[in-house]
């Protein structure tokens, strides 16, 4: 797909967006404001633009006059880029621009790293979990009568220099027949040991040929949602990928409404039945889209935070939720798949990532080993939010790990109009600094419904820094616009009127609603804070941040900066991984390096319990404020709001 | 119980036997003939005798005048030893008793082997399978939140020196309810690995202290019965044993029908579950017997024949049955009983003893363990009959082995009145040598309806002795006696007339029955001379037989010398063990180094194919006469034939 250049004028800011972005995409990421109260969907006509140069695709509206539509007028959230062009923002939506160009910044998502199994294979890192070994054994005769799986042992032992050699009883089960389909030509598959003590284990016999066709499962459950991948163990590549909601969210949104319910009677297996439907049903649909045979499938690797994996192993979480906060185990056993429930052949092994406590899971160790952290020079940040934020900070000579409740503001819960990213949810935001009218852009471009976490750490980060809250994360009660208003017991800002919305209310952002977030980034930075403190070092030793889950993929890394939810560094050293539970369990599927490592890694973390850490309170409470309450921890934003005081 | 001493006149042959005995079954033991035919009921009043000295419980009968009774006389079937006896036999029963003495030879069963813990354990043979460890751990904190098990682990390690432990997820799913029911007090059970480089299981985990209860359970899965033993893994004491009929009978009757009916569509499942129904109910019955806890059972071990085994664990066994006899496995892994169907819990494993072939199978094995042949010195034989007839010939040093297909004769099979060891079959005998009138006692001493397997070898090695049948399996037909006579298409002797039996019939031994007697004898004793002859041995060296299963308990070892289906040799070099199956699964309950040494015992047997061997058929036909076709390989036999021929 081709790329085009957009010069926006007065400002002559330029991009270069990807053939068929809309106008007013091209601007959110320049970092240039158009007024739009609609989400995007063409029914404001505020975000009225100018194409001075080239061609766009669609933009008319009843919105504009034929005339205005004549002269070039269109759209910007309607208008499709085609080709190189120049786009005039008009007067009347950028008003005095020269101020809006100091303080709007290009929107920064962080450089997004896959996998790469190429890469573990130069790294010496690829040691093959499977082998699968083509035989063409002897017919047996009344002279040489082995039986089938002696004689299949003996030839592997001759001719492969096989050894030690565990045997499942589904394949004693396999054999007779799977040896006389065709004329004693069978593969074997190995299934080979993570540590040089163990015993291989001969998990699997098939009539004829099937070397070619080796594959595994990695699973990331989580406790809103379950991924599956399947992976080709011989290409590395994923043949296949499917998600979907964990049907446990009927009992619960969070993992301690799962555990309250898990202790009632019946509960523990209840929710043990319904994660593996749901698994199941993913199981199923990855299976039938890569088109693999079930007999050449080999393991399913999960990873989960502690409670879901509890969950999916049928132990009781009790203890989880409770101080001193003790999970059952954090290493577990190596079971087989179908003994837990999942729809797989007898052969098929369910490997399930370690954890390192009660909250920080097997998804977090995951992570850690799908990032490489465990192997890196530089001082790294690993950082998963969700409810949950849990924390890994270290390199290839520590980790130290804690896990802390954000709340659900990032996920849109618990503010007046939040909600999850999903259609009408307004994900990105600038602000006219003079007028303070709004440029909103919903999920979908549709009419806005209410504010996803994208949004939430957008909007109060954009109007922190013009000056429209302050702090404390109070609005400024003396600014001209009727959007600044007491609402029902705080003030709040109105984003959209209620004839721009889907829901026939006005859609607001709320003071309530600042102070959830300024919690939430204060429990997470704080807990960096104490992390690094307890190993004695400081936010600015750290050389590179690593982001994981949904919350990663879309948040723009100088907002997140400007509000104290990140420390203040070069947008370029963080990376995105974006499922790193997930990650981690392709990669251990991959190859038995990794497995091997895990848990050696596990054992390096040290884990901190943060209400039983002294300095975390004292942490927290200096981290409510916007960014903080130590503006030199962020010297460029403490620079920028200065060049604005002094202005 | 006390014992009586009776001596019968004239002859004053001597014998001691328990009180309660009737003078019938002493007679018996001591090999002096009555006349009887009722079977031991008391109907025929054929029976009387003299109470010349001491007194007897019963006996009287209307078949006796009151003159008679005033005298002394009473029916030897009817009267009960109390005390020290003079009986004197009637001349019309006994008639020229002098030529009956030489012939007749008290009855010589062989001298019964137990297991012997206590043995076991001064022949440094014992090594505890299972250890359970009483553990009072330190109560979890904020600053001390170890996962249950890593507590659980840590603590054994420090404490008890126990590493390189395997956790089951069942112990994992146990453990946080199991610490936390008395305070932190528990109890865990390892199961020892059975080689050094092996790693110790952690199979449960209980709240308090069990270290006192530690049970294994051994299964002997015949053919026809199922026995099962709750074993003390302490004491070493058997607390139940309980046998049943196994449910597959309905199935067919031997392991070529029950394979056959496997072969159907859904015939594996179907047997396997039958099978598993009376597995399950003999557990019941033996767990309630015994009154101990699921939690506190580890193991249960199983022995049985290859079909057997592959049924059990529903593996198909259609090569077995089809040259050239290749069984799925002979070495079978330890899997969860559970996942088999047993109704135990979770952390119950299910051991399976390893076969040597398709029809050397695990039930041999386990006797040749029980048995101790493999540490043996001396050359021993050791025979399991049924249906099929096991052979074992070695000691310490080498093991050869082979099955042969005897047919049911010995079980009462294929006879015109044959029936097994049940209620009314003949199965004892002795036969006046003038009159040819027959003594015959009955299972239950009621009138009789059939022969069984030690009845017939009886009966056929007394007849031949005294010149009734030739060598050939033939009768004299010159004899004056009207109980020998062409019957429906053979010749036959009347063992009980008509009005004498059950069944309305006569019930008599045809030639043809004796001829089926020969023939299994004849593959029983030409499957040792052919495995001796593989070896380089002859049948005199060996010096000691080991017999086997339900058959060895009632053979009369002089009778089944004269028929030439044992070699002749000392009877008190003849041993019978019982179960030898459900002997070795309980040493291997017991003991670690049964386990260990097994498997080197398996690959040890050599296995020979009889079907395959050229000498077999050679042997086979020259065994096909009483007792073979070389009357010099019975010495002591031949003697006596002599001495009867010159009289």
């Amino acid at each position: 797909m081709s790329n085009h250049k957009i010069v926006f004028l007065p400002h002559e800011t330029k991009i270069t967006v990807p053939d068929g972005e809309t106008i007013i995409h091209a601007a959110l990421e320049a970092g240039v404001h158009i007024n739009a109260s609609c989400g995007g969907e063409g029914v404001c006509g505020k975000c009225r633009v100018l194409i001075e140069d080239g061609t766009v695709e669609g933009g008319t509206s009843e919105k504009l006059s034929p005339e205005d539509q004549d002269k070039g007028y269109r759209l910007a959230c309607q208008a499709v880029v085609k080709n190189d062009l120049a786009v005039r923002i008009p007067v009347e939506s950028s008003m005095d621009a020269s101020v809006l160009r100091r303080h709007m910044t290009p929107r920064k998502t962080a450089h997004i790293r896959e996998m790469n199994f190429d890469e573990l294979k130069e790294k010496g890192l690829f040691v093959a979990p499977v082998g699968k070994i083509f035989l063409q054994l002897p017919e047996p005769t009344l002279q040489d009568n082995l039986p089938d799986i002696t004689r299949l042992i003996s030839y592997l032992k001759a001719k492969h220099d096989e050894h030690r050699l565990d045997v499942a009883l589904s394949v004693i089960r396999k054999i007779p027949d799977a040896m006389r389909e065709k004329d004693f030509e069978v593969t074997a598959t190995l299934v080979r040991p993570v540590r040089d003590v163990g015993k291989t284990r001969l998990i699997n016999v098939q009539p004829g040929d099937t070397t070619g066709r080796s594959f595994a499962i990695a699973m990331d459950i989580g406790t809103t949602t379950i991924y599956g991948q399947v992976i080709d163990l011989i290409s590395g590549d994923v043949l296949a990928e499917y998600g979907d909601f964990n049907g446990q969210i009927s009992y619960g949104e969070d993992v301690i409404s799962r555990i309250v319910y898990a202790e009632k009677p019946g509960g523990l297996q209840r929710l043990h039945e319904v994660v593996m439907n749901t698994i199941n049903k993913v199981l199923d649909k990855i299976i039938k889209q890569s088109g693999i045979d079930h007999e050449d499938l080999s393991t399913i690797t999960l990873a989960g935070n502690t409670t879901m994996t509890q969950l999916l192993l049928k132990i009781n979480p009790r203890s989880i939720r409770r101080s001193p906060y003790v999970p059952a185990a954090t290493l577990y056993p190596p079971t087989r798949a179908k003994d837990l429930g999942m729809a797989v052949g007898d052969h098929v092994s369910a490997l399930v990532y370690p954890a390192v406590s009660s909250y920080v899971g097997g998804d977090i160790v995951a992570g850690v080993m799908g990032a490489g952290i465990y192997r890196a020079e530089k001082l790294t940040l690993y950082l998963d939010v969700g409810t949950n934020a849990e924390i890994v900070i270290g390199n290839k000579d520590w980790l130290a790990c804690a896990a802390c409740s954000a709340g659900p503001a990032f996920e849109g819960g618990g503010l007046k109009y939040g909600m999850r990213a999903e259609k009408g949810a307004i994900e990105d935001f600038s602000i006219d600094p003079i007028t303070y009218e709004p440029m909103i852009i919903t999920v979908g471009n549709v009419r806005p419904k209410g504010i996803c976490g994208s949004g939430l750490i957008t909007m109060v980060a954009t109007m922190f820094e013009i000056g429209i809250i302050n702090n404390l994360g109070k609005f400024n009660r003396d600014l001209e616009t009727e959007r600044i208003r007491e609402g029902d017991g705080a003030y709040e800002y109105v984003l959209a009127w209620k004839e721009e919305t889907q829901i026939d209310r006005d859609v607001t952002l709320t003071e309530i609603d600042i102070e959830n977030l300024i919690r939430a980034k204060g429990a997470i930075y704080s807990g960096c804070m104490t992390l690094l403190t307890e190993v004695g070092m400081s936010l600015q030793e750290i050389e590179h941040i690593i982001l994981a889950g949904g919350f990663g993929s879309y948040v723009d890394l100088e907002k997140a900066m400007v509000i104290g939810l990140l420390p203040e560094m070069d947008p370029a050293k963080v990376t995105f991984i974006g499922n790193g539970s997930l990650m981690g369990a392709r990669m251990s599927s991959l190859t038995n390096r990794i497995r091997k490592d895990v848990v050696e890694v596990t054992h390096k973390m040290t884990n901190f319990e943060l209400s039983d850490t002294a300095s975390y309170m004292d942490n927290y409470i200096a981290a409510l404020f916007l960014p903080h309450t130590d503006i030199d921890q962020f010297p460029k934003l403490k620079a920028r709001l200065e060049t604005r005081k002094n202005r």
